[in-house]
């Protein structure tokens, strides 16, 4: 039998991005199963690859992003039949091992990120699926598929973001003089990063009840998103932020800063703009020394909060809150293109002229 | 009239503790109280100043644990009256500024320390207590006063950094899978340091019903204590500590470390100790750089709590906390003095030949 064969976005090197025919993925394992993509997303974490920073070898497919139908599955995939619309999570789930059964999804032992050297990804018209009844999620049909998109990585970050705040502010606030949902009323929330997971964090913000929310970056058409959602922009290299912020809280700080950046300036700027007591919740991809010491953080009571997502355990919570934002983030995605035309996508998406990209299988 | 003197514990410079008259301290302000101490703890963070680590003027009063009897009001004071058995908490708050009414009692604006320059400590027959109905509190009389001296500040502290800990796990372990108070009592916990704030964290992190705890230090006596509460103690520069952690924890790690050292080697041997999203709950006195950096914290997903009790906020809690452990600590303290043989109190306490020193006035 001849090996059947499909086109494939596949990674060439920096820069480079190639639509390849490659053979169609086969079940590996009896907890496999393999999707046909319908859609599947540019995620600006792929740009630490296609830009060359992040060092990898080449010749695999790209994409941690897409949702489809599902073809075939393995004899112990027992959620999940062919013909079920599903939604993939970046990086697939056992679901068994010590961190999965706590909720600790984020450090799953059998982990690894679909759209690596390790595991082809979703850019593609099919993808193998490991771990099929942990990694795949049911999809509500009322839910665009320019929405779904967005489960796969970017809202349930910044929801984990904007939600490590909030949960932190919330246990701290215990007085007994005033109601903690009031409290949460009046908190002040910077997001420093408003590229699509900062956008996803503001989201939350403003549903969990928080109303002073301000949006930081340099991209105009970025702050003007945040400003629809409800923040308020402030322009880096424009206005002054941190003047802003203290005037705002009466010379204080802001209670939480959530941190989507990734480099030491924004760290350094989000320990700068909290106040005693506040809360730093940092998805951003850290690479640096810390910027700041010790001292600086005993003197100012901080509680700071690093790393990944737990995109199974929180992605009811997170969906719910996805719904609640769907007539103000429907319109997120700026383009939509053909599989094809992937290379273009890329290209437009790295020089900041596409908010979000998505590609159509 | 002739001023009315008293015999107070005067700080005269590094390793120079004297007992002296000094004047009775007089109401200033409608809302202070005059209390005449009964006993008066010497506190290990107390010994920062006398050993000269921290630049201080002299001739203050020292003592920041005390416990009383109201002999004075203002006119402001509503919830006490003379002749009220009372404790003080070691840093008098307002509780009417922005942080005190959110409960962020540590970060009152008015904040200061008894037993500084800036205020007279309790280590005297008389002490005056600024903003009495917050920095005073109502004493349960069934609660020996060796006991009670440890609610001005150590077992707050170390109810905190345990706290810290347990509510940061708890906020994790979110499993369809299994129940929450299993997951706790499953959880592995280390304390490393364990002086007084230590075996209170030690306490602590017992009654919360997590079982596995190991207590960190090198003085034999406080390994002793944490044995006899029910830690498992590793003697430092003796036992491996990152070999035994890994090894009861296949390989994983710590779910939590209290520190309570204070310094760059202890917060390192925190990190390390520590599995994936674990929790790193400071409440030493930190002056360095980090011993850790952005990629670190990124990479091991963890939640990292900074600095100072907010003893007011987390009192009652505390106390009840400690009243469930009388038995085990009603003999920590070792010693007893008069209040006259204070310079040997110190002395022998910053040589590790006293568990807890308690001045009698």
């Amino acid at each position: 039998m001849a090996i059947q064969t499909m086109n494939a976005v596949v990674f060439r090197g920096p820069f480079n991005i190639s639509v390849e025919r490659k053979a169609k993925p086969q079940i590996k394992q009896q907890t496999d199963a393999i999707v046909r993509v319908k859609s599947a997303g540019i995620c600006g974490s792929e740009l630490h690859m296609y830009r060359g920073h992040q060092k990898t070898g080449t010749g695999h497919i790209m994409g941690h992003e897409f949702v489809g139908t599902v073809e075939q599955v393995g004899g112990k995939v027992i959620d999940f039949q062919p013909g079920d619309s599903v939604v993939a999570i970046f990086s697939p789930v056992c679901m068994k091992c010590w961190y999965c059964v706590r909720g600790l999804t984020n450090r799953c032992v059998e982990g690894t990120a679909f759209g690596t050297q390790q595991l082809d990804g979703g850019q593609a018209e099919f993808v193998r699926v490991p771990f099929a009844d942990g990694t795949l999620q049911r999809v509500p049909p009322e839910l665009d598929d320019r929405l779904l998109i967005m489960m796969c990585d970017i809202f349930p970050t910044g929801y984990y973001g904007a939600s490590r705040a909030i949960e932190g502010l919330c246990n701290q606030l215990e007085s007994p003089l005033t109601s903690k949902s009031k409290l949460l009323f009046d908190q002040t929330i910077v997001v420093l990063g408003c590229g699509p997971v900062g956008i996803c964090a503001i989201a939350t913000i403003l549903s969990k009840g928080v109303r002073r929310i301000y949006a930081v970056d340099s991209v105009e058409d970025r702050l003007k998103e945040a400003e629809q959602l409800g923040a308020t922009s402030l322009k880096l290299g424009q206005d002054d932020i941190e003047e802003t912020i203290m005037a705002v809280t009466d010379g204080r700080g802001a209670d939480a800063v959530v941190e989507v950046v990734g480099n030491q300036d924004a760290l350094r700027s989000a320990f700068n703009l909290l106040r005693p007591c506040g809360i730093l919740s940092s998805v951003g991809f850290h690479q640096s020394e810390l910027p700041f010491t010790g001292l600086d953080c005993y003197l100012k009571n901080i509680t700071v909060n690093f790393g990944r997502v737990p995109v199974r355990t929180v992605f009811n919570d997170a969906l719910e809150c996805l719904k609640q934002n769907e007539a103000k983030l429907k319109t997120y995605v700026s383009h939509e293109l053909d599989l094809k035309d992937a290379s273009e996508g890329f290209a437009m998406f790295a020089q900041h002229k596409a908010r979000k990209v998505i590609l159509r299988v």
